[in-house]
């Protein structure tokens, strides 16, 4: 909880993971349930993979790996700054979709294959506005030829009464496979003494944005506020999120073993002990904090525990690897365009991350991210 | 347009085709672009499946099918019904659901392997009340076992400021392969004297529901209003979409060739001629109408154009065989517990659908289903 009198957090921002969590666990519960379906197909589910970021079925020859991601509440941001500045920021929005789905499914060691666009309106009407569609259509065009991957299709379903007149719900599917299958990462190989190579984030992705939003409304001049380099706040909220899926695919043709990977994302850095296994991940080395995040912790009033517990802090994407590997996996990632450094190491010990620079600690009983 | 003064049109019941298809043929450009990003993997799409029910990859040994779809704005009615009856009915609206997403999928000769649920709500206290989450957690679960496929996870995105307050936008993502090779079913192999084996529908399904919606608001007692047959409107339009998927299974299983398949969703029978070769389908035997679509067309005022053009009017499913097939496709629809009937046959000619018990023709311009 923040210690600043005044401050916000996340209960307040309408995000109550506590709402959540039962429907989660039942939900979970029932999915589990479903797995011996498969075999009538001949193939059979990966169980490690549930809970992770991606669900993976051993299809023999190789893996099959699926996701289903959405934006959440990014495009309120982009409508609003439309006003400010005339964009739209769909081409950024589209990235962002498209990022949320692939960057999970990278996390099993797939490389994705085909996407389908999910854009449900609160009408047709929103795609009479030409620019605002052809930035969108563009933007997801674009990432995916960054990202190697077949946009297979979409939905575009028109849900007045469901979805709020003049607004758009984006999510997006991603299907991919894991070939050869040593390629997979579930942490089947994560051990004692492992690095921890973070890959930068572009910015504040498309989590936090309901602190962000909330923080919008209590700045006298809004989304239009200058960040200390002259930045509009709004601008900065709507930097694209990073797709690293050419990095994992540039890792896999470098002979670069994975053992493990983790999408930052809801949860920030607590993230970083997604598997399921006990091990303690001390954090040596922070990045440059990006200033759009630095702006939010300082005027929303976030100590270090609820910043990095909720927000990246510059931190996208954690990739486990043998501590030999640690460099060469920097400088794939680097030659991809991805700053990345060696951040920390994989330890026997109780599970917890341990934020060493920061003096932070965040325990096993912090993240719930499965029954 | 209806022939009734007072009727209803689509037009008038908020979905407006026109404004969504410019963006339709952008995106669909757009997609087929991204085609080429496949051979980095090794594998290639099959072109053919660009503007059908489901995208497909070819790989090598097998296919691999996606799509994602969503319910629409059927909840509306389940909400709305609850006042009446205290029942959720969200059992039935995850098999809708679902529905929508496994009978596009089939449509290529695909099993269906696995899905992503996505269940976006204006706010997590939507996860609050118990008894609709079970419900909705139950029938996902009935409806996966039902279909043979693994339920691999999902979103539960709260979305406030883009998903209305207290309502859900309920769509699920279905991954599938067609193995062996020879079952895909594009349509290369239908021909002239093909049968038509339609598959009955269980109701009105998800698609017509803006219409049904609009027109509980000219009924004095709204949904509450009792059929001929003693149910209420709103239950009956309740009524779970069938589950087509136990058939082209056991299709498979049976040996029996599909040359082509066809979902009857939005756009009502003009879907019979989906396929882009140019053939005239003609239909000599129509089902019993199911009294729900039947009190729509007359409540309405819908004449036979609008209503078979838009509503499915009790055919759920079209697949075409070989004649000599037909009479072994209804054996094994009906021992799957789905009442089906030879519908008609397919013969060379212009491309149209001709309903000749009601005399009723679309012509190929009725239908746009593709850039």
């Amino acid at each position: 909880m923040p210690a600043i009198p005044g401050a916000m957090s996340y209960q307040q921002s309408g995000v109550d993971y506590h709402q959540i969590d039962p429907l989660k666990i039942l939900a979970q519960n029932a999915a589990t349930s479903t797995a011996n379906n498969l075999a009538r197909h001949g193939v059979s589910e990966v169980a490690q993979s549930r809970g992770e970021s991606a669900y993976v079925v051993d299809c023999g020859e190789f893996y099959l790996a699926s996701i289903t991601e959405c934006l959440g509440t990014k495009a309120l941001v982009a409508d609003a700054m439309r006003e400010h500045t005339g964009k739209t920021y769909y081409q950024s929005l589209a990235q962002d979709t498209l990022a949320m789905a692939i960057n999970d499914l990278i996390t099993v060691g797939a490389s994705p294959l085909s996407v389908h666009a999910y854009w449900a309106t609160g009408g047709s009407d929103w795609f009479a506005d030409e620019q605002r569609a052809r930035d969108l259509v563009e933007g997801w065009r674009d990432a995916c030829n960054r990202c190697g991957v077949a946009w297979g299709g979409g939905e575009t379903p028109a849900l007045a009464g469901v979805v709020e007149s003049g607004r758009i719900d984006l999510a997006a599917s991603c299907v991919g496979w894991v070939r050869p299958k040593s390629r997979l990462t579930l942490g089947q190989a994560l051990a004692d003494g492992d690095a921890i190579v973070v890959l930068a984030a572009s910015g504040i992705h498309a989590n936090g944005l309901s602190l962000a939003r909330q923080l919008a409304k209590r700045l006298a001049k809004g989304y239009a506020t200058e960040l200390p380099d002259g930045a509009l706040y709004g601008e900065a909220l709507l930097t694209p999120t990073a797709l690293y899926s050419p990095v994992t695919e540039a890792l896999a043709q470098a002979g670069v073993a994975v053992h493990y990977a983790a999408n930052i994302t809801g949860h920030g850095w607590r993230k970083l002990m997604r598997h399921r296994a006990d091990f303690t991940y001390r954090i040596h080395t922070l990045p440059e904090v990006p200033p759009v995040l630095k702006f939010i912790q300082e005027q929303a009033g976030l100590d270090a525990r609820e910043a990095y517990g909720n927000l990246n802090m510059g931190a996208g994407f954690a990739l486990y690897v043998a501590a030999a590997d640690a460099q060469r996996t920097v400088d794939v990632a680097q030659a991809q365009g991805i700053p990345a450094w060696i951040a920390g190491r994989v330890e026997a010990g109780a599970k917890r991350v341990l934020i060493e620079p920061v003096q932070l600690t965040f325990e096993s009983d912090d993240l719930h991210v499965r029954a």
